[in-house]
């Protein structure tokens, strides 16, 4: 079992060391550390964990340090930059677990773009030593690259060349649609094996600037300097401490304090529980900092983020995630309220951002989805983008019969109306209308409003909303159904539908990279017994079948 | 091998007939007319031949019949519209064929589409009786769908849970990104064998109008009248005859007039030489429709179209196309100022869009595409085109040693700003360049020059500009080692550094839904021993491996 959660006091491969407003993240992997056996992560290589840990940092310095403005990454070895991805794991890797690692890497990647461009947080790398493939990439995710002038120091793109198979964190994309790099340069640099160094490096935008190796610290305090001015991070304030996560785990799911995870191993489901808050939000900022991980909507974020990820790596025959909730749906809006009018404090950013990345993880996990809205749940605003982000809603019309409860409902609030905008970014609500103005305006026009089964239906807001009589074999059914399809043929149909309208470099990196890259992962010219990525590291050449597709 | 090369006499699965502004294109597949053997095509269901007699139509319609302003697209069997592809034919089929397949059929598709928004011929799809899969696909590239309310009419895309692969043509994008449906009415769709009809395909936007069947071709008469009345086509004029184009094969190579392709099986290339025209254009727009197919443009049009084609489905492992051109580049810009001088001719404006067609079927050709600038070479305007679409150019500065023609010069003029879009909707100087405005306004002043290879080089439009001295081992080397490439790898990368920018449902079809569908078609789960597609009519249900990625 793959667990996501740590802390610094358990990282083996990274050091983050904080002085004022600028952080350094340091990445010094163990080779020694590597998540699973028969691999040694040499030259700065990393696998899954080693990622997870990144992700920690990432995720603390938005937290735990609200004043630091600036981040440095660097690596930690003499002579080595990071040679990317380990090849070796890759190679004694399964193709789930293949494309599950490059999903979440991104995912990382992408939550550092999202702190340099929302968080007040920029990332500046320190290039000194080769950075290959995901070392590269991992520099591509940040800001600005400052780059080491001298004969051992380059940035190479080579898994063409060498591996046959794409860079698989976002490296193409970026190159051409984040740093603008010309196509016909793209292609040179993404076919030279031993990468490209100096002023060609800079003339190709593939790097911000280059410097001798004692001026090195002087162009990054530069840049250090401009990110530090340009930041509107507070200059001194106390962050909120990432205490461990609790977690129950027992032989049919997971229980957090306000998620509950029901697993059906027979019918491949997992059944989410989400539980709403129990009081009103707190007096004022200040309360809730002081709640810190105990707020409601921060300790619920962390608990479906910490689900999603593992449910995707240790539960992957489980194909259909049935979202649920209970709880007080007023008192959603007045946390979603609180966090609105609290905007410019930095935590209720945070912590908005936050679940805009987890409601994005969950938009692009291979995993159908649906949402049932039942009485007693409480889908309003922040809670309401789960239906919006499942495939299918399901929503009774009225109530069960013998149940004394109120019919279900649902509500649109602010929350939904451009608050988290999902890869392509729009809205939820956007992207499930795109030039339907009629429809968002009917929606609007329903803001705030208690809505039943029927009227959210002839809204749009779930798809469909059976009564008492068909609920129990409608839902089944749809159930059951879903449960047997191709699991591959689900991930492309749901990959496709998920993200029409227009596109950014996450949506271009989620749903047309990684296709590309799960389709050559695959090839025998990778995978196969005389492909790249088998006989890499053999001193063998690889076979390849020459036909072209 | 597989001639694209077709003409009306010869087809036995379609039938065409025109009465003034309206044509009658008629689907009638003849079951034992497969292009392969191995299966019957049952049930209109079609395979690359049927494809082929579709695109030789609509090539048709535009050129020779400049009056039709509305195209009626129909069943000609009783009981059915169309079953889609050949499940058997696809079965039976290898990887590339299946790629391969979709790419052209796709690429018909979009050409329909390209007639109804920019040529003034609007097709509208007349439904009745099951249209399913590749078969509701040809419907959503028409501009309407009428179809027929009655208990035997019904669309559908019942590859997900009847085959476990993707709708091949498009069939998801334009679900979501043409007709708006709403993502989730899409997901259920998409799952349901049975497929939709009546008005409930209405209300979820999957067809224009359903009326009873006595009352459906006075729907369509309505449909026809509104697209005849808003089309700019002419009311009367004599269209160009598409006569068969002439083509000499041998060992080596491809020759036509305009056009040789030599292929070297050893080195996996194939070398296009591109002729410029011999004399200038027509007096006036009666003498170029008195030329015909003779004119130049048109002429090398067709044989470019013919050989892409050609190349790519019969000549598989050549994976390298090195495209070169001969001619007075001041003929070329002549015939391209010609052509725009006339754009109000109907005849003018199909040879424009024919080009940005056959452009785009080189952008998302999956080849690698070098241009060579050489003494004697034309590359100006349109074939400038041709370097802008390759993956890197190689230009002489100055000339070879011995060789008393003059430097090797290209000429970027009005032709390559914005006259052929690639598939992304930009044009290929704007997609080289993205948000490089200093880049395009150079390239804009130095418009009409005849510029040599430094200068070239300077501005952008070519990648590596060598001397004499380097020339021949830099080309060489960059030859040899492309063609050593993972073709699957290269593949990938060419889909993803191409088409930077912003997206279109176009390039969403070739860039992102493709590449799903080719990771799909290559997934146990549908071509292994117990997957969808092998047992499909076996009578035995498929085995999954439900493992999601």
């Amino acid at each position: 079992m793959i667990d996501f959660r740590t802390s610094p006091e358990a990282w083996r491969h990274w050091r983050l060391s904080v002085d004022g407003p600028v952080a350094r993240l340091t990445m010094d992997v163990a080779e020694d550390g590597g998540l699973a056996t028969g691999y040694e992560l040499k030259l700065n290589t990393y696998d899954l964990g080693v990622d997870i840990e990144l992700a920690d940092a990432v995720q603390r310095l938005r937290f735990e340090h609200p004043q630091v403005k600036a981040v440095v990454l660097e690596s930690g070895k003499d002579r080595v930059f990071s040679a990317g991805a380990n090849i070796r794991m890759l190679a004694g890797s399964d193709h789930a677990h293949k494309v599950n690692f490059c999903k979440f890497t991104n995912e990382t990647r992408n939550g550092i773009e999202q702190s340099s461009a929302q968080s007040g947080q920029r990332y500046i790398c320190e290039i000194a030593g080769p950075a290959a493939g995901g070392g590269y990439e991992l520099a591509l995710a940040c800001d600005e690259i400052v780059m080491a002038d001298d004969g051992n120091t380059s940035v190479a793109l080579p898994e063409v060349p060498l591996l046959a198979v794409l860079p698989g964190t976002g490296g193409l994309t970026r190159l051409v649609d984040k740093r603008r790099v010309r196509r016909d340069r793209a292609d040179v640099f993404c076919t030279l094996e031993e990468g490209v160094r100096g002023k060609r490096a800079v003339d190709w935008r593939l790097v911000d600037v280059v410097a001798p190796k004692s001026k090195l610290e002087e162009a990054t305090a530069a840049r250090i300097a401009e990110a530090v001015a340009s930041s509107d991070r507070p200059d001194a304030a106390e962050g909120v401490a990432l205490t461990p996560l609790a977690r129950r785990e027992s032989a049919d799911g997971l229980s957090y304090e306000y998620l509950d995870v029901r697993l059906d191993a027979e019918a491949r489901t997992a059944e989410f529980l989400v539980k709403g808050p129990a009081e009103g939000p707190p007096a004022d900022a200040t309360a809730m900092r002081d709640l810190g991980v105990a707020f409601w909507p921060l300790a619920l974020a962390r608990e479906l983020d910490d689900a999603i990820l593992h449910l995707r790596l240790n539960a992957p025959e489980v194909g259909l995630w049935i979202l649920r909730s209970a709880g007080d749906g007023a008192l959603v809006t007045a946390h979603d309220e609180f966090l609105a009018a609290n905007a410019g404090h930095w935590l209720a950013r945070e912590i908005t951002l936050f679940w805009g990345r987890v409601l994005k993880r969950l938009d692009v996990s291979a995993r159908s989805l649906f949402a049932l809205v039942e009485p007693g749940s409480c889908f309003a605003g922040t809670l309401l983008e789960l239906v919006l982000a499942s495939d299918r809603g399901y929503m009774l019309d009225g109530a069960f019969e013998g149940d004394n409860r109120p019919p279900a409902t649902l509500r649109a609030t602010a929350a939904n109306f451009g608050r988290y905008p999902g890869v392509n970014g729009l809205s939820r609500l956007a992207t499930r209308f795109l030039d339907d103005d009629a429809a968002i305006a009917g929606i609007e026009a329903a803001r705030e409003q208690e809505l039943e089964g029927a009227e959210a239906e002839a809204l749009g807001l779930v798809t469909f909303a059976p009564d008492d009589i068909d609920w129990e074999d409608e839902v089944r059914i749809a159930i059951e159904e879903r449960a047997a399809f191709s699991p591959d043929a689900l991930t492309g149909m749901e990959a496709s539908l998920r993200f029409p309208g227009p596109e950014t470099m996450e949506s271009k990196i989620f749903a047309r990279l990684s296709a590309w890259q799960n389709w050559i992962f695959q090839r025998p010219n990778a995978v196969g017994e005389a492909g790249a990525l088998s006989r890499y590291g053999s001193g063998q050449r690889a076979g390849y079948d020459m036909k072209r597709t």
